[in-house]
């Protein structure tokens, strides 16, 4: 007779164990995890599990019942004391008497974890790199004189498998009264170095402790975004967000890179900055969640490099010019307190590796989070700032690059252009036969041209945002105002009184009311530098990849959350691909960063992904400035776009521009040259 | 034609070796400890050898000569820089030409490192936890943005094979401008932990550094000691001690201990107080010796169970009564900065185990100064302090405890009894026929009765201190003024005027000038008390070991190094033993912390032989009461001191005192109950 089976889902993990093994024990030799802070003793109640009904069949198991053992005494004691929902089981009690499909729920709430806000509904698979191990420990005995630390080694050892733990030093002082106040029992938290083994205590509670948080953090040029994370159930509980502090010492990275460079406490004055608006987020998600910082064990920082470097307190200025060399680009493993972070004096924190120079930790976290290199497809990851950070790859093989875009797409160096905010145009349709626009407005859910959207607009109507900005030319585009070369047409003034000359040039009345607002020739320019800098980077990469079509397209950060992959697509910011396969993943950064807190595999899956990533440095590719000057085009004129084709109808082609133009476009990149990288 | 075979000495390792192997790898193949910081670019001049010139007959190596390379480039160009003695060679550039005999010299002498003064002349093979490695880095590449210190992490992995490094965090923000000092080359200290193998990159210098310091200190309850030991020749540099200031909160353990108890800031104020005082000597040992706080990279540290918790910022209430719970007994691994010690900021540091509740890490470390464990002899050591740590044992077993001896052997409880100092009498001898005595004090080398001696003494005579208590009651046994019960002959008083009325008893006048100084009944007792003590837990120990007699008896501590073994034997504090093979051993907690300061095998190795002594609770024990009560008596009495009477005419056994006598010691005895530890 062959041993029951028993198949673990969602991760579909299968084996065969004699009767009687518990349901713990069988997850825990096929590598599932299942979260256990008592250590089997039926007192934590992380282990429940659901048996499945009914579902044998579909998962190919053919005669099958509720072969679990009856209800224990310990699964009796828990379901009294606390709340164990009908259907659940407690793993380490229920033990294996026949097939079985078990499903690991993800909701196991216990306590205070009751979940209030998710930044991302997906859930992973967690191995934390800190856990918590309830311990019995033996009460002293003359005869033996092993000390009480000693004896809770040894019991987490033989109960959890420890071995040759380091001890936090803080813990040295607190041993013997949390021993005693526990009865001779004490929750450890362990922390596993993934590398090395190495486990270390780095907490000690007095009996039973059952919280455990973690923080996941994306340091931003912009915005600091923070999640705190459950360890135990992995999931996310509460978030916040802040600008990030440093904007007083200069808006975009180079001037905070010049800041350092020309003020002796400069470096320190923006580390302590950072710093502190980290601790004030955590302070805040706490007081949200009634999470207790002392209960903080892990945490997750990820940045740009400028951002990775100082909120380590690493001075940026070799990052403002070539080589552009990192101080560290490896993963780094240090604790809160040297990062002046209240937790818990244990607590780890974990820094993602950066992937370049200008290719930061968070570009690996968006990395890890999209998981190129875990598919077979073709994907295109851009995260769009004052730099763009561009990753393409699937399995085989994973490039990475930066490219100077400039911050046109963020609004500024357009004329009417401003930081997403309410009164900023973001979504533009022109009539092709009449021109006439309507737009609409941050903070308004009209359309220009609908009643009432005066009065619904409280601030007045301000500037044009970046996806407004995309979003105008790209209709000025499709309806034949500008050429491909990004000209506006003077002889469409005839057709209609929105085209206006504006000296030697024209230019397009997007709001003819209070105020005017205009697309102007130059704002044209600034757009067509940006997306040329970012195709370019592009096309370099698909070049290193030998290919001429990405099957995905992703878009990163909070600026592809606005635009219009449409849109984007018919500026050529990005290469032509199935419409229905672009989309924007929002704060993949953060994402990556809660995958490497939940499950340390992620930790090593992304370090040896970055060190597999091939870095293009886009200076010194010859190819970047070919790439560049033929995409300052608008589509069709260069690149065919197929997938583009069958969703927009695009205007024929025409040639307008004089060849001064284009010049003119190369001068003004020149002078920019390397821009602040984001 | 065989390779040629190389001789190291003075380990005596051997092997043969391909011709143009260097003298260098041949050490590291063999597992012979060679220097090297610069990894064989011939710059830091440590792996200095000589060749043994005809020594190669004695070696049993027949047709031998100058079998190296000439001189190289590198060995040219470091003598023409520094010094190198004739004869000397540099084994990373000599390569074999043939069989040799190699000599490891112990004065490798480079910069500051002069040797000025060495507690110990002891010198031991070097495996030190902490190791300097010179390397020469990649410039930063565009192509390849790997970080500088994941440059220099790779160099330490090509060049001294570590891997996955980890880095303290203190020099994140270093890394870039030491780097770039350094011309693309670093000198990093990296800790190599013993258990786990786990490598940590601790601290960077620019270049070649070639400095590197340890501490090894001795925590006594009354005193403490410190070494200031180079870590690249293994040498003791510096050596300072001071008076343990936590005397003003408690001149013996217990009453600290009570302090603590009494006191809600006296645990703080005693750490704070050692912490402080150990720092005090670190700054004296550097100023002494040149040396800089910053290159201060390792430390090791032994105490008694309290100094060591107290040390540690532990409360030691718990080490004051049953069952003398340790908070911690196993090795401690930490750095200075968490002691607020003022050294490198990543300087580790090393805590020896304790062995019980009474039998602390002094006692480790003086074991495995004198290796009882490595020997087949059964070696008998003691450390008495106020209670007397001690270990018996050979390789086959060791068992240790603890003998509550009290304060008597330090000069306290006798009437004229007082610490050892100027003034104070060491020596005694009474003449046999006349009883008259003669003796010297602290201060003075002349005898009593010499001429002189009143001038001598400048302090006058103030009492009698440790060693000459007993010196006086054994020339007091031995002239026959007491029997072997200790109860001083009023029948003698007949026989000089030296023996007086004192009550029910007699006493002994020793100094009949000013001040009158006698020995009284009570002191003899006091003495029989404590001697009884550390007696009785020595025959406990012999007991365990099934032994009834001991090979060597070595005195560890201050007390150990004042008296003389013969009269110790007379008075029957240790057992029967040839005179030759007992011996005062000094400061050995503390040479034993050198050792494991300067060799991370020792780490190991007394780790395991704490785990393997047998530790003995002499209050668990039924025997020790019965032991406790026959010791009383001096020696002859029940115990047969066949080598003591080859050197001593011991006095005819004559029964005089009562059994109420000596029921009033026991009484006393239990009415003291345990002492305080020591």
């Amino acid at each position: 007779m062959t041993d029951p089976l028993i198949l673990f889902m969602p991760s579909g993990k299968r084996g065969r164990f004699p009767e009687g093994t518990t349901v713990l024990e069988a997850a825990r030799q096929l590598g599932v995890y299942v979260e256990s802070v008592c250590g089997g003793r039926g007192i934590c109640g992380r282990c429940q599990v659901e048996v499945q009904e009914g579902q044998f069949a579909k998962h190919g198991i053919t005669s099958a019942n509720d072969h679990l053992s009856p209800f224990g005494p310990k699964e009796r004691r828990y379901a009294e004391k606390r709340d164990l929902k009908p259907g659940r089981r407690l793993s380490c009690s229920a033990t294996i008497t026949g097939d079985l499909v078990i499903d690991i729920p993800l909701d196991v709430q216990i306590n205070a974890q009751i979940i209030r806000k998710a930044a991302d509904t997906r859930v992973f698979e967690r191995k934390p790199a800190v856990q918590l191990c309830y311990v019995e420990v033996e009460e002293p005995d003359m005869h033996k004189p092993l000390g009480d630390l000693d004896r809770i080694k040894a019991a987490l050892e033989t109960d959890w498998g420890f071995t040759d733990i380091l001890v936090d030093p803080h813990i040295f002082p607190i041993v013997q009264s949390t021993l005693r106040k526990g009865g001779w029992a004490v929750t450890a938290a362990i922390h596993k170095d993934e590398d090395t083994g190495q486990a270390s205590m780095i907490a000690l509670w007095p009996g039973l402790h059952n919280e455990a948080w973690g923080i996941a953090c994306d340091i931003g040029s912009t915005t600091i975004a923070l999640h705190l994370v459950s360890l135990l159930s992995g999931h996310v509980i509460a978030s916040a967000g802040t600008s990030n502090p440093q904007i007083r010492f200069g808006e975009d990275l180079m001037s905070r890179v010049s800041y350092v460079m020309m003020n002796p406490d400069g470096r320190e004055a923006m580390t302590d900055a950072v710093r502190k608006a980290v601790d004030d987020l955590i302070g805040k998600v706490c007081e949200e969640s009634g999470a207790n910082r002392n209960d903080i064990l892990d945490t997750v920082f990820v940045g740009n490099p400028i951002m990775h470097h100082l909120f380590l307190g690493i001075d940026p200025t070799e990052l403002g010019g070539a080589p552009f060399a990192l101080a560290v680009s490896g993963a780094i493993h240090t604790r809160a307190r040297e990062l002046a972070l209240d937790a818990n004096q244990g607590c780890r924190v974990y820094v993602i590796p950066c992937i370049a120079g200008h290719v930061g930790a968070d570009a690996a976290a968006a990395t890890l989070a999209e998981g190129p290199h875990r598919q077979d497809e073709m994907m295109l990851l851009v995260d769009v700032g004052t730099n763009a950070e561009i990753v393409l790859g699937n399995s085989k093989r994973v490039v990475a690059a930066s490219s100077p875009t400039g911050p046109a797409f963020e609004g500024a160096e357009i004329s009417c252009g401003q930081r997403a905010a309410p009164g900023a145009i973001e979504r533009v349709r022109i009539d092709p036969e009449t021109l006439e626009p309507r737009f609409k407005v941050i903070g308004s859910d009209l359309w220009s041209n609908e009643d009432g959207f005066a009065d619904s607009v409280k601030t007045g109507i301000t500037g044009i945002c970046g996806s407004g900005i995309i979003e105008v030319v790209a209709e000025m585009y499709l309806a034949g105002i500008i050429s491909e070369d990004g000209v506006v047409d003077g002889a469409m003034a005839a057709k209609s009184p929105r085209i206006i000359e504006n000296g030697r040039t024209f230019s397009y009345v997007l709001n003819d009311g209070d105020p005017l607002i205009t697309v102007t020739q130059n704002d044209v320019r600034a757009i067509q530098l940006a997306k040329a800098a970012l195709y370019a980077g592009i096309k370099l990469l698909m070049d290193k990849q030998g290919i001429d079509h990405v099957d995905q397209i992703r878009f990163a950060g909070a600026f592809g959350s606005f635009i219009d992959p449409k849109y984007a697509m018919v500026l050529g910011l990005i290469p032509d691909c199935d419409l229905s396969k672009v989309s924007a993943v929002g704060n993949a950064a953060g994402t990556g960063a809660r995958m490497a807190l939940v499950n340390r595999d992620y930790r090593r899956e992304i370090e040896e992904t970055v060190r597999r990533i091939e870095k293009i440095e886009t200076a010194l590719e010859p190819k970047f400035q070919d790439h560049f000057v033929a995409a300052m085009a608008l589509p069709n004129k260069t690149d065919p776009f197929p997938e583009l084709a069958k969703a927009v109808k695009l205007p024929p082609k025409k040639a307008l521009a004089s060849g001064g133009e284009a010049g003119g476009a190369g001068r003004r990149r020149r002078e920019g040259g390397r821009r602040a990288r984001g």
